[in-house]
């Protein structure tokens, strides 16, 4: 008998899952939890800060109960932590339940909340598939990023051998010059940079030019790469779409066939 | 014998709507009316000033004349609020009549009178059709812009949240933090900010470098995305024109009228 | 007698003119004069200045031979002003031959001796390209031109109206205004230019913001436009170079061709 | 007897070679050399900086033994040394072997520790790829270059006439006045620069706008190419591997074979 009741429950949480509404009020609630992130960075009356915590716990309750039913609905509870999206919502909820009072923790608290927000990419399928094929496109980035990775490396060690004594803030060892570096990828103020070490090095314009052309070369690279496979990957899928519902003619076999049509008539012309 | 006169007149009306002069002789009232709105900005004398006030107004009642004879040489006058130009036309010109002497208001009459310029979009046909172009291109653009401000609003919590003590004028607040990270994603002095604070935070650049390339990474995904999808229409679009005047040949259907001759051929060889 | 061996001098002209080695002594000269062009930018000894006023009256003497051998030895003599690279050429050296001794005047002709450097693309064939591609690229951004146009005017417009109290030397009139709104588009310290008027004016960031956007847009929308039209025109060239050499099969022609073919066999079959 | 037991020491380093155990240990060796190089650029303990140095010596000495190891294992010794990477890693290992101890040749000596990083190109193939594609793209971006070097000598002429007196500092002569127009067309700080010169000449607003404008289309111009081109590439492989399995009909031939069968039917309606 309890049995029975437990399965239609279930069936009710299966059905809501799938729901659009209770679909539309989750991510209404995902919008609450981010306003009230944004919210909290302001200065507040002590009594509203007081209706904002009441608001955060009930959103923590709301996600609790919300993954509590997409855990009992799922088609195949074994596999639910088998996606990933699934563990991290898990994991974000989970630790926003917990109590949190001492100073330096509440920092932590706050950060947990500031994470909510990406609960929207776990629940709105147009934004997963769009994280989804960024990380598609991450490998085959790979060797270039190594490539670049070395080159940053090689300048910046050159940078803390020879500069480290003309501004130690800059190029004090070779974890600081690779900062100095993408400072200077980025043109922020590269040459103020220069400058100063021109004043000791007069020639070392050259390293900075050097630099910045092989950085931006293989920034290039990187981009133009991306393009060109983006493009070949959608004009060989718009070929295949196309070549599957009409075959070509081939020639050889055209004319294979009409020499044989002519060859009978030919013997059909001879015969009468 | 009044309504056929004024049928005479609307036909006039339509006439000059056309009219390639009439149009020529709108773009250039624009233009002075732009070179107005550049004039005014200046120091000027009195009697220069005034004389620009008649010219202004000159050009209020040149725009209601103009607008009223689209408005009359219109096939279907129910319809041209249904067109947004004519709406912002209409607005400009009514808007700029009301005579306005107030202090404050004075910079709302200038106001106006600067978005006249704008009046060139809607009389340039090739204008209209770039912006219509690009308003057709932006709903493309939707999830990756939602996914970019879910980017901007995380970052802005953890910086709002953490940062607000090291310097309240860039991390005050929400609002304040996602303006400063916007700086940040355009290299202005990002480092500036960063090395302020690192003083306090000294893995903050973590902070600041994974921002920047979620962000570089996210919009160039956006331009390919537009690039890509641009292409694309071009080609289906070249390719449309070329199959609607040649239709290829279907190799399955040639082999099967083929082997129809042969068999036709087949028969009259083994009858005679 | 003398007529012929006019003539003989004409035709070694001629031969002297697509002659290689003679081609490259002049790239060798101009480069030499843009190696003088460097070297008079630095603080000379007075003796080596003396020298290099003489090196720069031989190449302007060499430079007058070198064109009238061009303009002697040209098949079409009354057709040669009609090249703008002729014109250009001539200007440059008749100018350079004045002697101008006047403190003011020598700066010009310092200037024109600079502009000697640009002869180079009047010389190498490769780089005379180059140039006509790019102004042939330039018609095509017309209209995206104009329009950025109306966007920098519209946007200084407000500018120059709002916040000239603010800051005269940015904002003073509408040409500072644009200047400053190109300065605003580089990213060169724009929040600088932002937080000042956003003391008087706390919302004028969505002014910022706004006009980035929009710049950016359109700037995007021009690259992505020439993109998509180099890769088109690239593709239609390609593609008539295969159609030249082969015909596409029209399936509809075809089948009335089998046909008619087929009807004959019938009655071929029944009149036996 | 000993010429045998070379001849068997000889396959075994061939053999070697080309194992992928011994290439991993070469790439790990090369990351310790790498990390070896960045903690020296930290303030260490005496201690430590022996240690280091001890392991900077085996560090040489496996290269060296590495790299005989790669010679004896050529399958032509002859050739070793045609190979560009070859010299590069053996003149690498050979500067490295030398003991340097006087003050300004230590810094030679870590440079050359730190162009050892370089020889992780070297090794793996992938990266080797990278750099030969990308030389590979040089030679075809050479008039570009050539057009852009133009631009630059030609405005830093000008700059250096015009504004020496201004800032000698940043147009003092045609080589800083070069320097000072790469850091306007990384637009950083530019407008400092140019507002510098208008206070001189009010007009020389046009000279930093003209030169943006011309280095930017030029450089758009060497991106566009550089896309283009290599999609045409990728796409004329694709073609040349779809038409290899694959013959189009002419229309032209089926046209006339199509005639002949027509032709000989007519013949043989007539005969009967």
């Amino acid at each position: 008998m309890e049995h029975s009741s437990w399965r239609r429950l279930e069936r009710r949480f299966i059905r809501l899952r799938h729901d659009k509404y209770f679909e539309a009020l989750i991510i209404l609630v995902i919008v609450l939890s981010a306003l009230l992130v944004g919210v909290k960075t302001y200065e507040l009356p002590n009594h509203v800060e007081q209706a904002l915590s009441i608001a955060d716990i009930g959103i923590s309750v709301f996600f609790l109960c919300e993954l509590a039913i997409r855990f009992l609905g799922d088609e195949n509870r074994l596999r639910f932590f088998h996606n990933g999206w699934n563990v991290f919502d898990t994991l974000i909820v989970v630790v926003s339940l917990i109590p949190i009072q001492d100073g330096d923790l509440v920092l932590i608290g706050r950060l947990i909340r500031v994470f909510r927000v990406l609960r929207m990419v776990s629940i709105v399928p147009e934004l997963r598939m769009l994280i989804n094929s960024l990380l598609k496109a991450l490998p085959q980035l790979g060797y270039v990023a190594l490539m670049m990775f070395i080159i940053f490396y090689i300048y910046a060690g050159f940078g803390a051998t020879f500069f480290a004594k003309v501004n130690p803030d800059l190029w004090g060892n070779i974890a600081i010059s690779m900062l100095t570096l993408f400072r200077v990828m980025t043109f922020e103020d590269w040459t103020d940079v220069m400058y100063e070490t021109m004043v000791v090095y007069p020639w070392s314009w050259a390293y900075y030019l050097s630099f910045i052309f092989l950085s931006a070369f293989a920034f290039l690279n990187m981009i133009i790469g991306i393009v060109v496979g983006t493009i070949n990957d959608e004009q060989q899928a718009a070929r295949d779409v196309d070549t599957s519902s009409l075959k070509p003619v081939d020639a050889q076999w055209l004319a294979r066939e009409l020499h044989d049509i002519k060859q009978q008539l030919k013997r059909l012309d001879s015969r009468d």
